[in-house]
Formats: structure tokens, C-alpha cells, sequence
């Protein structure tokens, strides 16, 4: 089996992600929040590309068992419940509802999966579960893309380093993928630069945009490794729990 | 100063480059063929990035002062006097004459440096001489972009490497620019991974496509550090020799 990554997500094409199981990392802060929210009991996360469109289809859903939520540009948008901070995903807002969510980055990414075996959403919060999941699949023989979501279309170092320990972490004990240009460079970036995660997350260029928006402490959550258990996995274009569906 | 690298030229906007100096890489083999050709007498390099614009602009050209290069998946295009194999550009073939070359990659990454203050054309063969500009003009305050051409949008290793090596060699003895997530991780992989250019070369997933294709001489070629002292610089749609215009 292989293992490529794909530093910008714009740049996926179906080619890349046929048949293959894809691994979609948006550490700060899409993926992280989406871990969040189906941690805490949200039946599911539903992503769209457009603020019409996900308010358009927050309309077809029962109104008590929804939440909008998103950011443009790292900001709340007018209207929606929740924005795009992992810290307010909590199980007493989220339990049992529908989110309906928007983000600048991590949605187009998942947007551009179709074809593939199956998709799952990784970041260092649910590390060791996907891990799991994604070894297993290895074994199994299937190649494995990981798709880092990136800054508007651009490389962010944080997603890069994200999927750097996953390409290490499935390398190891029995598995010997081969490995796409990409993946290797990640992997040495993470063994290089990952040591000490929230450092290396505050001194990003995407990190330090949050902290001076006064986002820090969501820089913060999602520097933190294995706080969840949970896999999302995304299926018939809604997001939810390996295993519930 | 800043120094920004940009892993995939596809994703390449016009704010990126704005009164910025700019390098385009592509070592495998573009920026490796223009600085051959321009080395070796050629009086200018026209780039297109379609067939058809190529050979319209070479038929306007006095016939026996221009030469169609170029390839398509790595293979000669029918018609054209030169492939994009930098073996070619020798000095009794190219002196004195305009080459009109299309090539995948690199020709793209020129395309989007509009805006531009001044545009350079790198790569390992004309690396010192290239790398004294730069430093000269990061000690005037400009910043610098530089665009890794990549391999079919995407990230390409030995791109990456020589980007590093770059911001390596402008970030040393007095110069301190500000570095961006991608151009710092440039700077790591050049360090860890550069070491023997010809082997990471040949073990990258371009490198291995052409050895494949029979051309692992073109490999060995882009391989190598300093061969040439010409500085390419693209100005009014063409790559001259800087101070030929």
C-alpha cells in the first residue's frame, strides 16, 4: 500500500482519492471542531461550501434538533449559533443535534473526496483513534491520501505536521507503505518540528492569525493530543461516528 | 524582509507576488533548461504555456533564428526541434537563437508572476549565482516569493529542496527575514534531506518518472550545483540573461 499527502487541498483531484481510504486534516480548526461536536453527542455534522446552502438545508431540519455553525475569515457569521471554536461544541449545546456547518478551509476539502472507499476526519484531538482505524486499513492493503485542508489553498504547517504523525504512525510495526514526496517531507517535518505541539501551533501563520483575533484558546484546544476518541467518518455527505451509521 | 515559498505554483495569486522579487523553480527540468539555453548563448526563452501559442509566436519569429522546445508528459512534442532535456540547450545548437519552449509545469508557474517587481528563473545548476541577487535585493528590503513549480500542481521534492536551499542561503550572514510556515519547513527539508542532491533527485517520485522514461541523464544533469553563472530573469513575457536587457 501507499500513502500520499496532499499539502493543498484545492489541489486534489478524483484520481487521488479513488478507491482509497482518505484521511482529511484541518487542525485549526475544522476538523478539530467536528471531533468536538460528535464527541459531545451531535448526531451529525453536515458541511457545505456556501452560507446559503447550509442555511438553505438548516431550513429542511427540524428547527429544535439543528445548529448552524462556521467562520469566514476566522469570524462568526451573522445568524449562525455556534461559529467555528471547538470550545463551543460542548455536550450540553451539541447533544443530539444536526450542525450544519460552513468553514472557509476543511468543508472544500471534503468536498473534494468523492470516489473514495471512505473518508474520515483526523486532527490531534482524535490521533490515536484514527490511527487505529487507519492502520487496520493498511493491513487490509488499501493506500491510504491524507489531505491537509491548508489556509486558503496554501500549505499551513500545523495540518502538515498532523498528517507527518499519521504517515509515522502508520508506518511502523509491520506496515511498510510506500510513500509519495509529500508524505515522506511530512513525516520529517513532524519528527523535526512536532515536539512540542503547542509551541509549534502558536508560532504558525494561521496560529498567530487566531491569537491576534483573541482566538488563542482554540489554538490551544486543538493542540491537544488524543482529548477524543472519536472517528468521524464522512458518509452520504454528513459527517458522523464510525460505527453509527 | 519576508520569504514566502509556495509548494504548488497552481495556488499562486496575484497577492503573492505583488512588488515582490520572485523565483519560479522547477529544477526536473524547466528552470534547469533555461538556464542551460541562456548559459550556452541562447539570446531569450519565450515561454507558452499551450502547444498551439508556441508554435504561432515561433512563426512569427525569422525561422532561422528560433527553435521550438518543449514536452507533454515528459515527451517531445511532434514537430518541435528540442525536447525540455537541458542536454539539448548546447551551445552550438542554441547560440544566438530564440527559444519558444512549452513545458507542463514550469511555463505555468511564469504565467503567475504578474505584478511581480522581478521575476528569476532557479534551480541547482545556476544556484550561487542566482543566490547573490536575491541576497541583494532581501538587503534592499524587498521580500520574496518563491514559486515551486511542482509536478502537475503538485508538490514536488527536489522543488521543495532547492526552495530551502534558497531560503537558506538569503537567510544567513546579517540578513534575518521573516519566514512563512512553507518556507521555513523548505529550509528543514533542504537541511535534513539535501545532503546528496543526485541521490534525493533520483529517489523523487519526478526523478523516478524520468528514469523510467529512459532519462536519468537529464537527472544527473539537474543534479548538479553551479554549473552554470547565468541569472534568468523574465521580464515582458520572456527569460533573458539579467543585464542582457
Amino acid at each position: 500500500m501507499r500513502i500520499d499527502v496532499h499539502f493543498n487541498g484545492s489541489s486534489t483531484g478524483q484520481h487521488d482519492v479513488h478507491d482509497r481510504v482518505v484521511l482529511v486534516v484541518d487542525v485549526l480548526r475544522a476538523s478539530t471542531s467536528i471531533a468536538a461536536a460528535l464527541n459531545n453527542g451531535a448526531r451529525a455534522v453536515i458541511p457545505f461550501e456556501g452560507v446559503d446552502d447550509a442555511i438553505m438545508r438548516a431550513r429542511s431540519l427540524e428547527r429544535s434538533e439543528v445548529l448552524l455553525a462556521g467562520e469566514r475569515k476566522m469570524a462568526p457569521i451573522q445568524g449562525f449559533q455556534l461559529g467555528n471554536s471547538p470550545r463551543e461544541f460542548t455536550a450540553d449545546i451539541v447533544s443530539g443535534k444536526t450542525i450544519v456547518m460552513t468553514t472557509t478551509n476543511g468543508t472544500a476539502a471534503l468536498a473534494s473526496t468523492s470516489g473514495a472507499a471512505e473518508v474520515l476526519v483526523g486532527c490531534f484531538a482524535n490521533y490515536s483513534a484514527t490511527l487505529a482505524w487507519l492502520r487496520a486499513a493498511a493491513r487490509g492493503g488499501k493506500s491510504i491520501t491524507i489531505i491537509c485542508a491548508g489556509t486558503n489553498g496554501r500549505f499551513a504547517l500545523e495540518d502538515a505536521i498532523c498528517a507527518g504523525r499519521f504517515v509515522r504512525g502508520i508506518a511502523r510495526r509491520g506496515i511498510q507503505p510506500e510513500l509519495g514526496d509529500a508524505a515522506s517531507v511530512a513525516a520529517i517535518i513532524d519528527r523535526r518540528m512536532g515536539g512540542d505541539l503547542l509551541a509549534v501551533l502558536r508560532d504558525s501563520e494561521h496560529g498567530r492569525a487566531l491569537i491576534e483575533a483573541g482566538l488563542g484558546d482554540d489554538v490551544t484546544y486543538c493542540a491537544g493530543l488524543n482529548t477524543h476518541s472519536v472517528v468521524p467518518v464522512y458518509r452520504d455527505r454528513q459527517v458522523v461516528r464510525l460505527g453509527d451509521r
